[in-house]
């Protein structure tokens, strides 16, 4: 990589493929006088699979144009998406990422001396931060914060406050990082925008904007990290990748939506410059291309075939996969791997089995709880303030149980619904598919971690973290303790 | 003030003359145990005058039934409201609200031993609540933060996303500040019936609400601190306040909006038990209630004339006030009162023609900024990188002008409305009426500190923290530096 490219190179690196760019003419006079700074945000939630090697070849591009790149890993934000994944989970997973993401730009051999990684958390519940976020939220409209996320956030029925807020930190983020750009695809385009309107009401500087297009996935559809059997991820083994490129979706002479010929153009093109397109000789042999164009061109005059144009991307993707895979097989990664992204719960009883076996993952369906009967409830023999019951749990005994009187408090027992029979499963709504643990083992702390967050809710419903208590005969409920907790 | 007070007595006290309490079991069920734990809020945006005595009376309730009260100054929220107010002026009104409302209460004649103040900036902007009210965020639906602030935040055509944000800080605070319960207007009941919802959803616990009716101001309309006339200042004086008597609507036999009547009920009774209706001989001679009722009734008779009614209320408030004016002429309190609360720009001319006066608010009229036509650019005979221009500004003869490149950045002329003539003043909207300076004191930075906020808006206006400059024809425009500054 040469450090001397010239004004043009760096232009031309740095707006190559884009579908758009915003403050074409600060971006050249940033670029006549010093490197740009630039940063490309990612929610660390799913997992990075195939499909981040588009925004990873910008990245690259950017990294070889000089520019100073900034990976923000938007851990706050990924916590927020789903306050079940505890932050020690999610640490782990940001540690992933940012291993993923170094070992994707080092198998594509750019320099990552200009590459830093920033988690949202190291700045973002900051006094500062938090003081701009009300000065934003003081002087931007619902209806234009509703507007910048229109694409992005979710649209439901009833939309939560947080997606109007997301706006304005990504706007904030901007000068928080003290970049002059921001990387995105398309889809940001309003936020983009917002930013631009915004920033500067706050006293900061409009921001430049560079907007990839929407890629196609390699396998179709669109790029996503949902976990999708699809979906090619970074670790999987060449057999794998065989298999899912098999049925990606590549119609003879058709170019839209076609995810294998997108990752020719975003990926492998602005790799190396060329393409090969690996043939035997009776159909007419190997042909290597230097404009990606004359390989659409091809395609679409059917004298490249899908299978051809399929091997040939398996072959480079798995150069590309190879260094990854190499990185991954370190004891350390495996373990980084593992601990990060835990098999789901169905599986993790077969796991436990084994000795050494982790099984960390702290849901609601893990517990065995039954219906019960009161059938007996007397003073214990030797205390005064505790009480012996007897409860029938469908068992061929009843069950002996002591409990006490608390602190005075008010105490009522659940309601299973009418009709409900002891001995019948209680799951929590979206949890009704896991295996309870044979045992609880009392070290691990399994229901005094989800018993922080049963509750009570406001009309009378057992609940798990605002999830409802269930049996197949409908909700758990209590007489009166709305806002209790449970025991 | 007799601290043994028994569980009744406090019960009483707390809940006397309110009209709704929201969650009482749990109000008696703490009494039963130990001292409730109270707080009330302010944004610290106007001056507390005479209305102030209402809430103050439930304080002193409070403080008499043994309870903890801590008065939150919601600085965060009076600096967003306003942000031309800067930091240093909210500190100063907060400090006069901290000493004002100690004036009350010690008039009163209540024990504040167990009364702390706390600041919203406090806590309000650290790393915890931030993250809570992110959590909150995630959790509340837009239609659920919109409906709470209904009653409270002003329903304007394009409400800011502020307003969404408050009801779920206001419900924060309870948390943070550790109490039991909150006391407000009942204008704030769907921020409360927020709270009670939203705060279980975050694990904790849900408060008792105590809730004051709205009470009509004492000389007429509803309790709010905008600086009109006819508002009573605890520091007017004694004919000022006769004056104000006088003006408020008082209509014979007529107890609706009568807030006179409902300074005597949740003012004067709470205070001293008893209200004496002071009259001549000839009338009847002086009267003794014991029961607000007595006095309504009497009153709705017309027994009892408003004329006398506004007597015996002069006499009570001015007993009540004297104690606070007299705190107020010392020196520091003098300087505190003049710093919190500088005199409008008209006046500040006037006095700032005294030898020791101040005049410290920055606002755009202090400028005298006029339409200028450039009529000539020469280099500068002694510095080649300055120009010397000439300048008409509608004076006898033009002005001369010098200067620089500046940093090679482009520059542009501001542009007046078409059919502009030199001298034309350029004010700031909502700034139209003040007077400029006589004389820019070089050591004030009167301009430099209004510069600061000089930006030319997306659309190419020249603006003053987002208010545009303008001239009697229209807005002050620029060709095409969007964002850029003025100088």
């Amino acid at each position: 990589m040469d450090d001397n490219k010239n004004f043009e190179e760096k232009i031309s690196l740095i707006t190559r493929n884009l579908q758009e760019v915003l403050g074409e003419d600060k971006l050249c006079s940033i670029l006549e006088e010093r490197d740009l700074r630039v940063y490309w945000g990612t929610a660390t939630t799913g997992k990075p699979h195939v499909a981040y090697f588009v925004p990873m070849s910008k990245i690259a591009d950017f990294l070889k144009a000089g520019c100073e790149v900034t990976v923000l890993f938007a851990d706050l934000h990924a916590y927020l998406d789903n306050m079940k994944a505890p932050w020690e989970l999610l640490e782990l997973r940001t540690q992933y990422y940012e291993h993923v993401i170094k070992a994707m730009l080092e198998s594509i051999g750019v320099p990552i001396e200009k590459l830093r990684f920033v988690r949202g958390t190291d700045y973002q519940l900051s006094r500062e931060y938090s003081l701009d976020v009300y000065k934003l939220s003081s002087v931007v409209t619902q209806h234009d914060a509703k507007k910048a996320g229109a694409e992005v956030v979710k649209q439901v029925d009833h939309p939560l406050l947080s997606g109007l807020l997301y706006p304005g930190l990504q706007a904030l983020d901007e000068e928080y990082l003290k970049v002059d750009a921001q990387f995105g695809g398309v889809d940001q385009r309003k936020i983009f925008t917002f930013a631009e309107k915004y920033l500067p009401a706050l006293g900061y500087a409009k921001r430049v904007h560079l907007m990839n297009p929407m890629v196609p996935g390699l396998t179709g559809g669109k790029m996503s990290s949902s976990e999708e059997e699809s979906k090619i991820d970074l670790l999987d083994k060449k057999e794998d990748v065989k298999k899912k490129l098999k049925r990606a979706f590549c119609e003879p002479g058709n170019v839209e939506n076609n995810g294998v010929l997108s990752f020719v153009k975003h990926v492998l093109f602005p790799l190396h410059g060329e393409f090969v397109i690996l043939r035997d000789e009776k159909w007419g042999g190997c042909k290597t291309y230097i404009e990606y164009d004359e390989l659409e061109k091809d395609f679409t005059d059917q004298s490249v075939h899908p299978g051809d144009l399929k091997n040939s991307v398996e072959i480079a993707l798995n150069k590309l996969l190879d260094p990854i895979r190499k990185k991954f097989q370190m004891p350390e990664m495996q373990k980084l791997t593992r601990a990060a992204y835990p098999p789901p719960t169905k599986q993790q009883k077969a796991v436990s089995k084994g000795p050494a076996a982790e099984n960390d993952v702290i849901v609601p369906s893990r517990l065995d709880i039954r219906v019960g009967r009161i059938i007996s409830v007397e003073r214990h023999p030797d205390a005064d303030s505790l009480y012996v019951e007897k409860v029938d749990v469908g068992e061929a005994q009843p069950r002996t149980v002591v409990s006490g009187e608390g602190e005075k408090r008010k105490v009522e027992p659940l309601n299973p619904p009418e009709g409900s029979t002891p001995g019948e499963r209680v799951f929590v709504v979206g949890f009704e598919n896991g295996t309870a643990d044979d045992e609880l083992k009392p070290k691990k702390k399994v229901f005094e971690k989800l018993q922080v967050d049963f509750k009570i809710s406001d009309d009378c419903t057992a609940q798990w973290q605002q999830k409802n208590f269930m049996t197949k005969l409908g909700v758990i409920t209590c007489k009166s303790l709305k806002g209790g907790t449970i025991s």
